[in-house]
């Protein structure tokens, strides 16, 4: 069965760190060797894998050698500071971060739209933000089969989109509440239980939070469409895990809903969830521990004759970081792009 | 000073009708007399007002002889069965159902928006959905200014939309999910907790439930605008009371942001409430037991130039229902147009 790849992840003791690790033992990856790196703050730990206890060693200059991938989740500075001597040792990196994302010489690949960006990789590729990889891989199918002019979009964003720790402090708060006591925000600068609020990104000039830029800006260059008009609110809501998104699209000329949800259902990475019948559409608890983004509730829009509506839910920390980070491996070793020099090899 | 005024409520047992106690309790309001009304299954019981327990009387043929004003909220098949008998008797019913509400020959009211339309009822009036009064509150400064031309509605709706009990389910869930227990959905069809879903009311033939198409039509007729193009997604969210709303909106020109922050900072109903520094917007706990609808985040569209993003919230049962109710009836008080041909005796 030809070739495996020795694999390290940068930040495995995170949330997506976890999904990452989980990803690697139930996915049939060509794997040889995982190492798992991590701050000097989080390295000493143990982490099970494949029902052994692998250790948690602290990233150093060495730690890259012989590492063909490094699947990199522990922050923007920390991907900084690791990218060159990872690659200086021959590695690919696939970076979770936002650090290099616009960087114009850094591939930022969604495997379901844009794979072949990854031909040009320097060593480096970058994974896109959570909440715009599960609309992009939920509206490129229709861009291709007519390009989307404009795109209105609401989200509603879990606590996972924060970590680990914003997670429990959902669930502690909710209690505190149900208990009559006062919830206490750590994690999240307002109570998140019970309540939601604008996403707690720092806003630009014109009020807009990064989470919003990413999502214009990351998907513009995902589709290679510069000219994509695309405005967004970004919203957190006490949802433990999974993104969900109210999208509102125009179009050139109108796009049937039938048509629309052909395509939609045949779409890779995508599942359809419409039952009319019994109200039943895409939610948060159907979506979170899949692959696949659930998209449904497509509608004509009332108020545009080439406008769509639709809805969808996926898991962020799935689909939305580590799934595509292992897809991107994936596509790297399918196309033998793993060292582009050393192509012929393998 | 002068006269005063016989109210009878219908309904005066569930939320909205507890919410209507409350306000006529706090509220500078001209009560001559307070008769409770209810269903036989709901009355017998008595509730406190002003520190005296009153009775809640089964709705009868003659239970509105005297009365001036009934507030109905025991949705619309009791409205549509009283209406008849209370404006026979010489009442003007205030209606906080869907049953009349697209009825051309009653009027649809948001005090802050359409006044004028009190004149001509003929002893019925309409207090609108709760997210549309919402809405209609905020958009109707800006739409005085420069017609708006198209909205594009996402929102976020509370538990509190669906009564008491759907609030305390969301509580009984949140316990069951945090004590590893399975969620029952009783009120809602699928979890609440820690969960969303679109709007439970039933759809039409395009695939909008009733309450997004309520936003379309209501919005319409509150504005007297028949061709605002308008499009919405109903969503219900894990929040137990207070509904928010993100609204893109479509002007025929450029409208600024600087301007539209000014008019709504002035706007009756309004609370502009907007701290670029700390990231601190409305969010439904601020808006919870407030009379006012919270407005902030208002931002230039970066996808269109005549575009404006904003966000909302609202108490649902308060502004959205019983606050709206009794401002009606104020609002017939201070016209004296209670009884249309009674008027010049006040």
């Amino acid at each position: 069965m030809g070739q495996s790849y020795r694999v390290a992840i940068l930040g495995a003791t995170g949330a997506v760190g976890t999904e990452l690790l989980e990803l690697l033992e139930h996915r049939n990856f060509p794997l040889a060797d995982l190492k798992l790196l991590a701050s000097p703050r989080s390295a000493g730990n143990t982490l099970l894998f494949r029902g052994e206890a692998l250790p948690v060693e602290t990233v150093e200059a060495n730690s890259f050698a012989g590492v063909d991938i490094v699947l990199a989740s522990a922050g923007g500075s920390v991907s900084k500071a690791w990218a060159e001597p990872a690659i200086a040792a021959g590695a690919v990196m696939i970076d979770n971060s936002s650090a290099f994302r616009l960087d114009t010489s850094v591939p930022l690949i969604v495997p379901e739209v844009n794979p072949g960006a990854a031909a040009h990789h320097r060593g480096l590729i970058a994974n896109p933000n959570c909440t715009t990889i599960l609309m992009a891989v939920a509206l490129y199918p229709l861009h291709q089969v007519q390009p989307i002019r404009r795109i209105v979009a609401s989200t509603y964003q879990s606590a996972s989109g924060a970590g680990a720790r914003a997670m429990e402090e959902v669930k502690t708060q909710s209690l505190d509440i149900l208990q009559g006591k006062q919830p206490k925000p750590q994690a999240f600068p307002y109570p998140l239980a019970f309540n939601l609020f604008p996403h707690n990104s720092p806003l630009n000039a014109l009020g807009y939070c990064e989470e919003e830029m990413k999502m214009v800006n990351e998907t513009r260059k995902i589709f290679g469409a510069d000219d994509l008009r695309i405005t967004a609110t970004c919203i957190r809501v006490p949802v433990l895990r999974a993104h969900s998104e109210s999208i509102n699209l125009e179009f050139e000329q109108p796009f049937s809903v039938e048509h629309a949800r052909e395509i939609l259902s045949q779409a890779p990475g995508v599942k359809l969830v419409e039952d009319w019948q019994k109200n039943y559409f895409p939610m948060p608890i159907d979506a979170s521990g899949k692959d696949e983004v659930l998209v449904g509730r497509i509608r004509q829009d009332l108020s545009h004759p080439n406008g769509l509506e639709l809805w969808l839910c996926g898991d962020q920390i799935r689909k939305g970081a580590a799934l595509n980070a292992v897809q991107i491996a994936e596509l790297l070793i399918q196309k033998n792009l793993l060292k582009p020099a050393l192509a012929a090899n393998s």
